[in-house]
């Protein structure tokens, strides 16, 4: 099977992230558009090669050369994973490729990062982690391995998704290296999980590491293998048939059951958008011409652009579904569908919507459809309901991962903080629980909050709140075996993080919402960057932890994107100039 | 006994951190010359009295009202620390409290952040993340427990300085509370280990620690306990009694035998400055007058400021000392003198020399006398020789935390790379050594390297140098109690990062330094931070690597330090305005 058709692809005369007033980001694609990538299937082995068309980038204003990637690249990555997982339960191995001739892969194009905003290159920096991330999550749990096949230039990210693979495989022609240029040629970081995976997961010597991420014509030939930063060498001759040979070996060793395969439709969100009228107060950009709500099937995300606020709704499924019978129909089925809803509205709040400054989440449904919705779920033994549980484990990391204060509100009788909904309230920074009389407001546990859906620290969602008390996240699961728990006792159990009654319930909300939109937008993304992920730290938490923390730093130094930075300079005939006091 | 005595503080016109040409930063300091704290002991308690004198701030500029604190504040905690380890051996148990009614301690001087230079608040902030956690050391390894008797306001960096303590008890007299104002009221983050230890140390529910860290006024009385915020809560009238009593029990709890007792002697640091002559490249900042070298008695640290370079040496001791033997005379024995210099000289190099990227660093001695004081230091069961152990590995640490890059430079016959010097070699980045014909250049190994002198995230160095290959520790090791090991075989075991002969030694590490020295301070720093830190993660790497990476993000943010931002305009009538795009 071979994707090949390509559509014309409509783009703005704006930059990326240069200006809200811009197009909607699309995180939807599918083979037969991509622009950047050949995904083939062959047996049990993928091919994905990256034909990256430098005609067509993200945004005008650079060319997207050398194989070198943009947002829109890696939107193509992630979706290609997704169908790979979905799709093809054949595949046991996915390779990467490049079809140029002495290029794998060139990184992020540098001009593009010169053009973008510092909101807009920090969350190009996490969706490329959290694409690369989930190529991991797959070979670790969904029996798909992934073998970079580097025959020519593997620099910056091209490298860093090298590092993401199982095993890489570097061409021996006397001239292929693999490198990080960035620090010494841009002053910046190899920021997509390329330091911590280069020490932490593949153990290079970190002295060793050390002179590889500051010699920018990189390391080739016998010292990248001695090195560990590669795992095969092959000669240009060997090539083809070592590939095919390593692929088949990978996926030799993949026994997970998988599939049956199932196709992911598109999601239709709707973006409506009130013309006409205006925000009550200025937002701080003026009155850009911006969407005010996503609507999806399940989903809901609608934005009060005066207040800095958003609301987003979250709806449990219409009755008690066994996911394998319904997409034996062709049809989604709720635990599917309403997770990648929330995936894209999530994306689309980080890139598109960077002023909103807090979220309130709340729920709506039957809570025994929901937790009738998990049983059948996790009972099932299907390949396809397990990639179902992973794919809502990473949206809801993703959920945790988003730098937007997020405040769970249950205000409602049609409330549904139930089983994997009620990992939302967990989630959140905050759960406010309205006390009222007949308790039809409450929680309710399901096999979805008993250890399956870790954070990036490895921790549950309930370990996480209880953090060194595992007594506590006992008392909650025995408890919610019996059934539904109102707002005044998961207050007690410590679940809610406010519970009132309705005489002051919506002032007491509404002031913390206020109070919490009117704070600093970097403080708290540092505040709640360090309160979310307690425990244990990971390969993971790193990455988003210390090494992006880092980037994020970097990125705002003179060095890098002042006038004379480095990153600014690139490509152009004027030096970079350094400030010299190090931190 | 009860220090008192105080002596007139000279000052210089200047702000930290605000100009090269200041005066030199004193990191030494004694009871009989405190500004801001009184000392006093009293049995197995003492008391470390906060009575912040608002006229003698570090720099003139500012006033330290209210127990606020700035960077002279800090040095004189440290030195009481320090001096409680060493010369009160009967101390088993301090107690923080305040001369002032209502107020414990009000954090960090905000007047004197908004003055400061960007590297100044980093490194300022650094240093007292360094003090708190030497609280907790002398806690878990000295016997030395720490109460704070938080009898009035207890804010920001002052509740920091409790959350370090083994116990916290507040006043509950209806208005004093515990609180975290940084992020409502300065845009800022509660820097000095704060968020990690609510949540990771107190294990306070993080939902809670949100609410606390967003409500400026902070936290009082019963839910203040409730929260695990504070360990006790005691009223006015019962305050003096219930801190005894807290600080006898924990005092009681204590089983280390510490001692004997030995009086930390002055440094006697000399720097020299070659006046007259100037540097053959203009620096950056100018031809600031600086000084040109630190010397003294096991330790150099020498700077070339056109090349942004220093040279660090430090000698092995005389002879092979016992250092309980040593110290019966009143002398200070070698293992202790040259960590607490290498100590100083680090701490100049941070705060005083910002502009110096890299430094090459070098041994000299004889080993057997390093390996004989080794065995020395670690088979004595005494408490002082417990504590010039913890010494060195705290040294060793701020080694590693020190934002330059390290080259370990093996390239005399004299060098001495052996045992607890080798742990230098270890930690820098990288370690260059000279293949000689009559391999007199190696190193060598003793107890030192076998595990006590742990790094942050609680690996040895030999342990994080082959992180992930304990089969490498173990021939290292195995091989060094054979005898030295020459430049040739230390890179074969991979000690020695690059080994060459005298051909090429001297060009390639000149190159190095040279190279090194010419990229960009700010993506070393996040690159260093990354690489030199594998493996597990601790409370002490979480702050050093999560917590400092954000909150220096956020200080290079105009939402804090721009003209308009919350630190800038803190105490001013304006109001902030901020930025509101998230990242």
């Amino acid at each position: 099977m071979q994707y090949s058709a390509r559509k014309v692809c409509v783009t703005s005369n704006k930059l990326p992230g240069t200006d809200r007033r811009m197009d909607p980001t699309s995180f939807e694609t599918h083979p037969s558009r991509y622009h950047h990538w050949k995904l083939a299937v062959d047996g049990d082995i993928a091919r994905l090669t990256m034909a990256v068309d430098d005609a067509h980038p993200h945004k005008p204003g650079y060319e997207l050369k050398l194989n070198s990637y943009d947002l829109s690249v890696d939107i193509e990555l992630a979706d290609a994973i997704q169908r790979l997982r979905f799709e093809h339960p054949e595949v046991k191995c996915v390779v990467f490729g490049a079809d140029l001739d002495r290029v794998f892969c060139s990184g992020a194009n540098i001009y593009m990062l010169g053009l973008s905003t510092h909101s807009f290159k920090v969350n190009f920096c996490k969706f490329t982690n959290e694409t690369r991330l989930y190529l991991e999550d797959a070979a670790e749990h969904s029996g798909l391995a992934s073998l970079a096949a580097c025959k020519g230039t593997t620099a910056g990210g091209g490298y860093e998704l090298a590092l993401a693979c199982n095993e890489t495989m570097l061409v021996d022609d006397g001239n292929s290296a693999v490198s990080f240029p960035e620090t010494p040629l841009l002053a910046v970081l190899p920021g997509t999980g390329g330091l911590t995976r280069l020490v932490d997961k593949r153990k290079v010597r970190r002295d060793r590491a050390d002179v590889f991420c500051t010699t920018a014509e990189g390391i080739k030939g016998k010292r990248a293998k001695d090195w560990g930063l590669v795992d095969h060498l092959v000669s240009r001759t060997k090539w083809d048939a070592s590939v095919t040979d390593a692929a088949k070996a990978l996926a030799a060793k993949q026994t997970v059951v998988r599939g049956p395969a199932f196709a992911l439709p598109a999601l239709d969100a709707k973006i409506t958008s009130k013309s006409g009228e205006r925000p009550t107060r200025s937002i701080a950009e003026g009155d850009a011409e911006v969407s005010d709500k996503l609507t999806y099937k399940y989903v809901e995300l609608a934005f009060d652009h005066a207040l800095r606020t958003a609301a987003l709704t979250v709806r449990g499924p219409d009755a008690a579904e066994d996911p394998d019978a319904v997409a034996k129909t062709g049809t989604q089925p709720w635990a599917l569908r309403a997770f990648r809803e929330l995936d894209d509205a999530l994306l689309r709040l980080r890139f598109d919507y960077p002023e909103i400054n807090i979220v309130a989440v709340r729920t709506a449904g039957n809570p025994d459809h929901v937790k009738a919705c998990d049983k059948a779920l996790f009972d099932s033994q299907s390949g396809f309901a397990r990639e179902v549980r992973l794919l809502q484990r990473r949206v809801l990391k993703r959920f945790d991962n988003t730098a937007r204060s997020l405040y769970a509100v249950a205000d409602n009788a049609d409330s549904c903080f139930t089983g994997v909904l009620l990992e939302l309230a967990l989630g959140a920074d905050r759960f406010y629980m309205l006390i009222d009389k007949d308790e039809k407001i409450g929680v309710e546990t399901s096999v979805a909050n008993t250890g399956f859906f870790t954070t990036s620290s490895g921790l549950s969602r309930l370990e996480s709140r209880f953090y060194g008390e595992p007594g506590k996240v006992q008392k909650v699961l025995a408890r919610g075996v019996e059934g539904p728990i109102p707002s005044e006792e998961a207050e007690q159990l410590g679940l809610a993080t406010i519970a009132a009654d309705d005489i002051d319930f919506e002032d007491e909300l509404r002031i913390a919402i206020e109070e919490r939109a009117s704070l600093s937008p970097d403080a708290l993304t540092g505040m709640e960057a360090s309160l979310r992920f307690v425990g244990p730290e990971t390969l993971e938490t790193k990455i988003f932890g210390r090494l992006s923390a880092w980037q994020n730093w970097i990125f705002t130094r003179a060095n890098s994107t002042g006038a004379h930075g480095a990153l600014t300079l690139y490509g152009k005939p004027e030096r970079p100039q350094f400030q010299w006091k190090r931190t």
